[in-house]
């Protein structure tokens, strides 16, 4: 496995790779690599022969200088994370290796940012489809994996794709959790351990939410309140926002006749935490 | 030379060029080809084997929709223009083929838009890179050619292609002119006979601005207003913009002190057109 940390020795290895007629795939990710990461690259590997992964902690998605200076960093570890699930390349840029000079570009999609993270997280995703368009076109890989967790941002990076043509196919992989179903995170290396217990309640309160559905329950706003109890129930825990949208516009709904996404940002003592279910209702027979 | 009108077929296209070794390049365009679309086609000729032309009148960058409906077009003569610069393929799409979906995507460059077509075009630079790096990504082309009649959107373009580092060298070629000095373009065809010669007092009024430098005059407001009188003695034309910008940074300069770019646009009765020129005072000693 290689490890490459500047943009021309990384074009090198690309050119290499796609002359020897290799199938690239790429995981873009912010380093500090758990379980989850590791499902993306062991994906990557079971469906191509050159296996990328980037780990590069991109400062203009962060909106909050405290996240920033805060967000976790594990170099080796992270290196041995990637041997072990089959990466073939390892980019780990400076921040001054991407950035020698200030992007000009600038790129938004309004559409898709104007509920959960986008409101709250102002240029986040800007800061996202800028690097995520970069990586695209500097491994220009043939596929890449990016978790549900972050549901909004594979939204937002499977119509980056579709609105640019990018000739790369994007795979949307589920999130993997802990045990107590707290989804795998590098921000829950920062939690509190007193807190670590609340933290489970957001995926708990989007089981219950499933059984209220399911139970005929179709009112978003009654729905929402259920799980933000759940959640709140943990003295700790400080909701950002929990919102019910659209799969795919990731518009607000009125009222649940789908599939739909059930979506929270919260703060577990210091550290703020996303997660996000999809919930197909089951159909009742109406007679 | 083949046709192409889809982006399934482009694709394929470009896949089995790509495949068989050629490098390729893209000569974007707006139709009603010229003598100086036809030098940039040569130019692509003499260093690729591939040379894409496309023809896409692109509705999202025009701010004017009268502007846009009356946009000349002309699909055998370009066809004829392309087989005669020596292209290989050109691409004709329809609007509903480009755009079956509206892009949710929107791509900005405020600091190179600050200036010149900036301001009096709301959007049109916007267009522009939405379209260019759709191309980008449907034609990978190794090297893209642009006139710098259209200067700032070259520069913008370079910006684009550093910025999001897609592989591809832009090579920006010189404007072609009539033998009275009136620059290459598709809207001179919408010209009336007695604006014809009227409109070129714009590149005249360029040189006689250059004289002025070269006799020492350094106050851009001064050199601006020598150009604007020479191009209003047109009873004609009307002004939209005469600005003398930084090469590069497309800012307003202050002083004459190294090389600079003088660009206008100007309406010809009822037809916008635009022009620039780059100078580099002679240098006196000054002893």
């Amino acid at each position: 496995m290689k490890i490459i940390r500047t943009i021309e020795a990384l074009r090198t290895e690309i050119l290499a790779a796609k002359g020897a007629g290799k199938n690239v795939s790429l995981v873009p990710t912010m380093g500090y690599l758990h379980a989850g990461h590791a499902a993306l690259i062991t994906a990557a590997a079971s469906e191509t022969d050159f296996v990328c992964v980037s780990i590069f902690v991109n400062r203009l998605q962060f909106n909050s200088a405290k996240d920033f200076e805060t967000y976790p960093v594990s170099e080796s570890e992270d290196i041995e994370v990637c041997k072990k699930a089959g990466a073939s390349l390892v980019f780990m840029p400076s921040h001054d290796e991407m950035y020698s000079l200030a992007p000009a570009l600038q790129l938004s999609m309004p559409s898709l940012s104007a509920n959960l993270c986008g409101p709250v997280r102002p240029n986040h995703f800007e800061g996202v489809l800028l690097i995520v368009a970069r990586l695209f076109n500097l491994f220009q890989p043939d596929v890449a994996f990016f978790g549900k967790k972050d549901y909004q941002q594979y939204r937002i990076i499977e119509r980056l794709v579709r609105d640019l043509n990018f000739p790369v196919r994007i795979v949307g992989c589920e999130t993997v959790r802990e045990p107590d179903g707290l989804a795998m995170s590098s921000r829950n290396a920062n939690l509190r351990p007193e807190h670590r217990e609340q933290a489970a309640l957001i995926y708990r309160s989007f089981k219950i939410l499933e059984k209220a559905v399911n139970n005929g329950m179709a009112d978003p706003i009654e729905l929402t309140e259920i799980a933000q109890d759940v959640i709140v129930s943990g003295p700790d825990n400080r909701i950002d926002y929990v919102q019910i949208v659209h799969p795919e516009t990731l518009e607000l709904l009125q009222a649940i006749d789908g599939p739909f996404v059930v979506a929270a940002a919260v703060f577990c003592g210091e550290v703020r935490l996303i997660d996000n279910m999809t919930i197909s209702p089951v159909v009742h027979d109406s007679f």
